[in-house]
């Protein structure tokens, strides 16, 4: 997406508060705000964060109106003495501040309070850059801020607070963009989700695909063993770019082969309920070291209960004899950690709970248990059915305790899907 | 924090990747590099985000470049076409991309295959800005790159794969700094958590201490009904520093008072654990709504097998009465989602698994399933201990699925806890 072309649907963000640069809170609008404008065939060019100093602030609008025709901010619209969006705007542009008597009508309307009770934290907020339009805010107290520049650029100001920023971009500047941006171009993204397989084989086989300036963008990212590509299409309506999408779509299912597992909105977790459901088939977990992570990251998804019979935690060994019936004898001579214990805690699960599918995780997660034969992050896998018990052994190596428990809980999800194919 | 004073403590940060930018992720590591760099003395002035045009990236690292010295980027360092990080530095700084032997050596050695059978995707990671220095990856495949520019500036590359990231910053990143960026003044940052009570009531209580431009400076935040108050300290030494802290902290402590549970690094889960293990108590779980979410967030925490003895999670039924021995008249006359049905379960689970606190959650997470006098939001708790079983109830409303799952987690957590003061 080069911010050369089709400048006059590019935006730029901008995120305004020390707390975000210090870190302590993570910004969420910015990628909210992203999806939102896509499918009105706006796209984001770039996006910045700046902490409470009016000199960064002004630099930034100044930077962000030089590269694109739409400027949309949070934060720093409301009553303290570190927020400083009007002023900063005010001073980018080129205007002076104005009293909006509107804006306190809206507060003292929205606080239930006679306008004279207003405090002065509150007037400041009725200080606006001069001829900027006021948005109504619904959902908290500082007025949502729309200025339109000489030379035909947009300044939308928003609060930062998550809620009433969605409020205002809904109801307010969607709307406004809708009239006033009608979309000359329709984009289209499509995702393809694959489990397992590297990133950088599957970066060999869609090769030509990747190539920049090609329609659609194809790109790919890797997060805890699932590959993603990712396609952008544009076209002049939506169905042009669906129709550029068709054959890409194909030809990228072709290349996730053997780790395909969906597209959309699909995720591993997802996929294996759905094909679970399909067959009306019910899994049990006996989990060790994922201590749980395997079944709540299946119950994230909304109906889970029907294929989720029951799971069991067995850290001690005493637990796996009692909840999953794992023979002590096995225990000695094999170890919690073996494929012996891993078959006879997925045989005993299933048989204690009725599941159609019995699945169980051990190994060891660290930091601490690791030994020359049986390192930090070695994990065994049980699956079993009518027809037998499998056993499967993985090694997550140079991971910390939690990298190998979302991967051992990832690959056991992954067992389950593959089971029900 | 002006960009004016202090600049060669000043850092810029750049996210870079057309995932970002459309919104498909969160970008979660621009707060942890802030957060991990500001005990050092240095701080982020800026941070942007760009997609995969090169010369946006390009832009980018000269716009950085020109205000801070310390430029610290993540994204882009990947096998694909459109990973092109490297080369944008490169162009930026004005040198050729050369081909680094050693990154090839270090692939082949974390692949455990050899040189030979790299892909040329695999090479493409090898080419670096010239003269740059690698920093090992101990995390994946993509080297950390350190370039130092004529005018003593210093750029770090890192992949976005947060765990990678954190792996190259902890390791190879911050311990150069602070080779080379002997702190000026000390920053010293200092964190105290609640849980439970509302951010609003804390504010109130510690208003005085809130005023801009006091040392310390402190803010709140919440997250998952953690509250916690962050009190940045500067001083000309860290003595210095942590002198000014310490009246403070008295006086958070006390506003924190019934919810106080802990400073620093610790969280809900691990206060919990300290608190358990401090007995030499143990705990089992029985989980309906939560689904493994709350022993999987207890195992998070290191050495969480010696207290955590054994979980069941029991959606169905049958499930709460084979596991548990939760009487099929109590759910006929109470339902699943009651005290009374709690109340068995954590009897129930502890008695089976011989641990010294039972707790059982049952709840309504949605989006199905709620009723006019059972609403989706509506879990009860059971707490088991030798001295009897008491049951508790909470309604949290406004919440999807997983917001639910979370929140009705976390008040188990703490139940626990505060069953061991």
């Amino acid at each position: 997406m080069s911010t050369e072309q089709l400048s006059r649907t590019h935006v730029s963000l901008l995120s305004i508060g020390d707390e975000l640069l210090l870190g302590e809170i993570t910004d969420t609008n910015m990628p909210w705000i992203s999806r939102t404008l896509l499918p009105l065939g706006l796209t984001v060019c770039g996006s910045e964060t700046v902490g409470d100093e009016i000199s960064d602030i002004v630099a930034a609008f100044q930077r962000a109106l030089a590269r694109s025709a739409i400027v949309i901010a949070t934060g720093g619209l409301g009553p303290t003495d570190d927020d400083l969006t009007n002023e900063a705007v005010a001073r980018a542009v080129g205007v002076e501040l104005e009293f909006y008597e509107e804006v306190m009508e809206q507060m003292a309307t929205r606080l239930k309070r006679p306008i004279s009770s207003l405090s002065g934290s509150n007037r400041k907020q009725a200080n606006l850059p001069k001829g900027a339009r006021v948005m109504k805010n619904d959902w908290g107290t500082a007025p949502g801020v729309h200025f339109s520049t000489n030379d035909g650029k947009h300044i939308f100001l928003m609060p930062g607070v998550p809620r009433e920023m969605k409020g205002l971009l809904q109801e307010r500047i969607v709307p406004w963009l809708k009239e006033h941006y009608p979309a000359r171009q329709s984009i289209v993204v499509h995702s393809l989700h694959a489990f397992g397989v590297g990133e950088s084989l599957i970066g060999e086989r869609i090769k030509p695909l990747m190539q920049t300036g090609q329609n659609p963008n194809v790109g790919t990212r890797v997060n805890n063993m699932t590959v993603t590509v990712r396609l952008v299409a544009t076209g002049e309506s939506e169905a042009q770019a669906r129709a550029v999408l068709t054959p890409v779509i194909a030809q990228v299912r072709d290349a996730l082969r053997e780790g395909y597992f969906g597209e959309g909105d699909i995720t591993l977790a997802s996929a294996t309920l759905a094909a679970l459901n399909a067959k009306n088939w019910t899994v049990a977990c006996a989990e060790s070291c994922t201590a749980g992570l395997l079944t709540s990251t299946l119950a994230e998804i909304p109906g889970a209960s029907a294929a989720l019979l029951e799971s069991v935690v067995v850290y001690s060994n005493e637990a796996k004899t009692k909840l999953c019936g794992v023979k002590p004898e096995t225990l000695k001579a094999h170890g919690a950690v073996s494929a012996e214990t891993a078959a006879e805690l997925a045989v005993g699960i299933r048989e204690r709970s009725g599941a159609t599918i019995g699945v169980s995780v051990t190994g060891i997660a660290g930091p601490d248990g690791g030994t020359p034969t049986k390192p930090v992050g070695l994990v065994f896998y049980g699956v079993a059915t009518e027809r037998g018990v499998k056993t499967f052994e993985r090694m997550f190596a140079g991971m910390d305790r939690n990298g190998v428990r979302e991967r051992a809980s990832s690959v056991a999800i992954d067992l389950i899907r593959r089971e029900c194919q």
